[in-house]
């Protein structure tokens, strides 16, 4: 497994009339963990693109637990829980400042040749920096 | 079953730089088809909020099944699976100007007492409304 | 001059927890007042990109005179206030139900040769549209 | 004058088929740079509205002089151009990774009291913290 942490402050236009974020914001948190997982392990996706892999999401998973309010520094923790192929899955656990869980999301990704719009196996590069997570022990 | 269906243009600020409407921008698209859904039959959610039911979301599920693009007249078809009783699950399928299914999105809400901000039974006029799409024949 | 009125709906994920349209929203009904007034006139900018004509915003301004709340149906009056040639002028009056004038913004747009990437006139088919619109009697 | 600077990174929701940050996206990079402007003064604008003080926006303008792009980290500089009164002012000069200037924003926004609904003079706390940076040498 592979686990990153990133933070981010819910910003007023996060928020909707309920006071909470709107439901529909929480797929930008999970863009922001995963592109910073990635970063961590040395890779950054406009890197991916510009060497013609794109990573066009299949499925989104929202589990909504607690809401989360304005200002509130919120901690990303982004998994990778298995070893990707061809996709791809991150879980993405998002706690608030008293360390609430208060979200669970999980995303599946497919790696993608831009060139030829067909899925691929992920580059080598990205495979080897993830490897030493999943080894055996 | 209630089926509802209703009509959204893709806007530029829904695309992202692959050219698709950005992943996160569907769940705007379900809380669009919902709304137009009830309204249909004669509620409007601000009501329901003025009359001290509230409607959180308690999970969601996004499968990208094709891209949309720009400028698109896409249907949101919205469907009640079930007879609704503390929560409602709503189905999603998205169709493009082609007619191909190029999503399907899946909600939970949740009725929620605003005074007590508990669960409740769902509204008792939004039930009676929606019964005869779930009597059996 | 030329006047196009179009209609937008509030969503829950436009407002804030100050139960206003977030300020930062309004720039997209702009979008939608522009494009509409063009697709009135036989036009649409998706056409216009891929006749290899874009068109950026130069500048934007708003002035938030009342606010708009969650489920109002907006009108959003686009008018073309001077006969466009490398540049065009949007304003964009916005009006809620009770037909109050609540919103004022303008932008100014350029026209770009995609190819070159530099400022060009008025793609003439777009301009014999106008035209009448603008001639003196 | 008083001058903060924050940084936002571009993420791949703020984009459009341009390529560039979608226009409509500016007004939340403000909002970010005028928040931490004025929490690096002590203050944030939750505790604001805790007290009752809201600080709705007036007017907004943005000039769009060149675009910005994925992933880019841009500086957002935050200046309050003037001692505030009943009014405050914000200019923005956002900067690419390259250092070149590539907007220029400005806000005005009023001190509110919120259960009189009525615009009041800057909280002194907050007059207090700003003045020692327009004072005359």
């Amino acid at each position: 497994m592979y686990i990153h942490e990133t933070q981010y402050r819910v910003r007023y236009g996060d928020t909707d009339q309920m006071k909470y974020v709107y439901y529909g914001h929480y797929a930008r948190l999970f863009e922001i963990g995963r592109v910073e997982a990635m970063r961590a392990l040395g890779f950054s996706y406009r890197q991916f693109e510009e060497e013609g892999v794109m990573m066009p999401v299949l499925d989104l998973h929202c589990n909504y637990l607690k809401p989360a309010f304005y200002d509130e520094l919120l901690t990303i923790r982004t998994t990778v829980t298995e070893m990707p192929g061809v996709r791809i899955h991150f879980q993405y656990d998002i706690l608030n400042e008293a360390g609430e869980h208060i979200h669970l999301g999980k995303t599946t990704l497919v790696f993608v040749q831009m060139h030829t719009n067909r899925p691929c196996r992920i580059p080598e590069h990205f495979a080897a920096a993830l490897r030493p997570y999943f080894e055996q022990t």
